[in-house]
């Protein structure tokens, strides 16, 4: 093979308004049309929660001009054509979806990545959780064996959320679920009430995940979307402490989590942090409970959905991991590397052993996910990048 | 001078809740005797907490058989002659103290380091904040010029908290106030409500600390001890990038931050990613008001009271600052370096250029909280560490 198979481990998709709407239970159609109305009035709550908004008017512009190519806007988030011609001509043969499409796009009833989220009616929550998986089925559906999409779960009724995933496995097109970074008044996930879930994601394979997104709110005051991006991705990891430290991987061997778009490298302090703690002394009677050390669950069952891989993840994939990093460019959220991967990929790969980066790029997604790498070769021979033109 | 002058960046102490009741307002004494009736409880509370005490029987046993020797527990939290010979005894000449001294001291309505604090009533804290602080002014006044205590202020009213400060200052043995790291329901650093304080401690050059001891509650879950120690250090990191990212060493450029007991080595990449955000796009508006790097911010204003200063700080000083780093010994806790923080500096400093090594354990201190060093000079040839002993 003389290209890579590039799988996108952290794209974005989502269904614009009017059609949201069709997928939710005429029951709801009424709340829908309410959050809808108050909805619209995102841009004010998002300048509210970290005084000003990260796609406003100034941050587009300046993508555009720093872009120098008319790429058309975000589109792609919820055109299944556009979005397939955008992502061959990155070059990216397949991808995992997360909800976030754009801010043309909704997850109704704020039940999508959290961003700016307030809280939420536990009903409608459940609600808007089943109608965008029914929509991202419906649109995976119209790329076969290219699309894993990652569902939405709401936790304040665990018995409800198992049987979203059994419904989600049964539909063949979803590559996990995606965990609340935060459980909206319940307790964290180191509580035993959330054992039901882990159990059927082991036992269907369907890998959870936390994408960063959700924080709490800093007000409209100064300063705001500096702590924003200080705090964003470190609210992301924290489920992985939750789970390690309370036995979760030690009960569930076949659980796999994936955290995305929330860095790479601090894995390896963390990890190093969370081996040092457990040899203290006042660990005697966890040990007995924990019997490896937190870092050999990492190596058993997590992974990073590494969007903006960059140089310094790529020059400490050793320690991470090589088999742990699943690169992602973000599509088509202007902060990644669309419509510029191919290059990009050049740069930070610079030097990086070609079979490692075969892996990084797409290998390791295609084994996490279940992507049939086989039947995605004849797209990664017409679309992927050149195998001579990254790493060496 | 042939031996150093060693401070304690780090140490704490409280009073009995005998003597503490003492310092309560008698208006608020029925008050008292109801919550510390409650607080007997603390060890049900703290399990509730973390899962299992930090300071258990276990743990306590542990310490004392590691140890090898017979300290006497930690009366020196609260018996002043003690305290002074064991500080001596270890090589120290003066302290910065902190509360939380021991289980056997209580900081009254829980208003010390807010460790397995629950909700408070605002004047209940506020009051518990004066009995402390008026405790701690006459415990520091029995070793003049060797103690400076950390005044605590709620935040509910900062008309009060600036008042608190007034009186601190009038005092003279104070060396700053500890800022809540929860503010009970108030907005978090970045709101100006809290400009009149941050105006107050610059222009009387008291300086703000984070101690870490607040985290949420884990609840009585598998693994909430090891949560805890994985972010309690994050929770006492907050203040910084709150301060920092809504301009407040801008406006206050005398203002000082210490962040105490929360790692060292962690302010290197933090640093280094709030500067990488700093030159993000977005932040061309904000870059008008806040016109100097976060970085030029943290080395213009903060510093890290450095319990646990390990050799990884150690390697990494030069990074960290030199002139940031303020050695603390922990005293009494069984976790920091006391009895045998002699020992633990020649293993931590081994390699390094005395100089140095002279700043980072006593000359940083002295120069943050004013002790007088001159004054000093004679009770560290006394029982300072040779120089020759520590360093190169």
């Amino acid at each position: 093979m003389d290209r890579y198979l590039l799988i996108s481990a952290d794209c974005h998709a989502g269904p614009r308004a009017e059609v949201a709407r069709g997928y939710v239970d005429p029951r709801h159609r009424g709340a829908f049309d309410a959050w809808l109305a108050d909805e619209k009035g995102m841009a004010r709550r998002r300048a509210e929660h970290t005084g000003e908004a990260i796609y406003g008017d100034e941050a587009l512009a300046d993508f555009a001009a720093e872009d120098g190519v008319a790429h058309g806007g975000m589109d792609g988030a919820w055109d299944s054509k556009r979005r397939l011609e955008e992502l061959e001509a990155d070059g990216i043969a397949a991808e995992v979806i997360f909800p976030g499409g754009s801010i043309q796009t909704v997850s109704p009833f704020g039940s999508g990545l959290m961003t700016y989220q307030y809280p939420q009616d536990a009903a409608l929550w459940a609600e808007g959780c089943r109608a965008y998986n029914r929509w991202l089925a419906d649109f995976c559906a119209e790329a076969p064996g290219r699309r894993a999409g990652v569902g939405l779960v709401a936790v304040e009724d665990v018995g409800s959320a198992v049987a979203e995933v059994r419904w989600l496995r049964e539909h063949g097109v979803f590559g996990g679920i995606a965990l609340p970074n935060d459980t909206n008044g319940q307790p964290f996930y180191n509580h035993p009430r959330y054992e039901p879930l882990w159990a059927t994601c082991a036992e269907l394979a369907m890998p959870v995940h936390t994408h960063s997104g959700w924080t709490p709110n800093y007000g409209n005051h100064p300063g705001s979307l500096g702590i924003f991006l200080q705090e964003v991705s470190w609210w992301a990891h924290r489920a992985l402490w939750f789970l390690i430290w309370s036995g979760v991987f030690e009960r569930h061997a076949a659980l796999r989590l994936v955290m995305t778009e929330q860095g790479s490298n601090w894995i390896v302090a963390a990890m190093a942090e969370m081996d040092r703690n457990y040899a203290m002394p006042m660990f005697r009677q966890l040990r007995r409970k924990l019997p490896r050390k937190p870092s050999e669950y990492y190596r058993q069952s997590c992974f990073l959905g590494a969007s903006f891989l960059d140089e310094n993840a790529a020059a400490a994939r050793h320690e991470i991991g090589v088999e742990k990093l699943l690169w992602g460019s973000d599509y088509p959220h202007i902060e990644g590397t669309w419509p510029h991967t191919k290059q990009r990929l050049q740069e930070v790969f610079a030097g990086v052993p070609r079979e490692e980066v075969a892996r990084m790029l797409g290998g390791n997604a295609a084994a996490v996910y279940g992507f049939d790498a086989a039947a995605l070769a004849g797209v990664a021979a017409r679309v992927g990048p050149p195998r001579d033109s990254i790493g060496a």
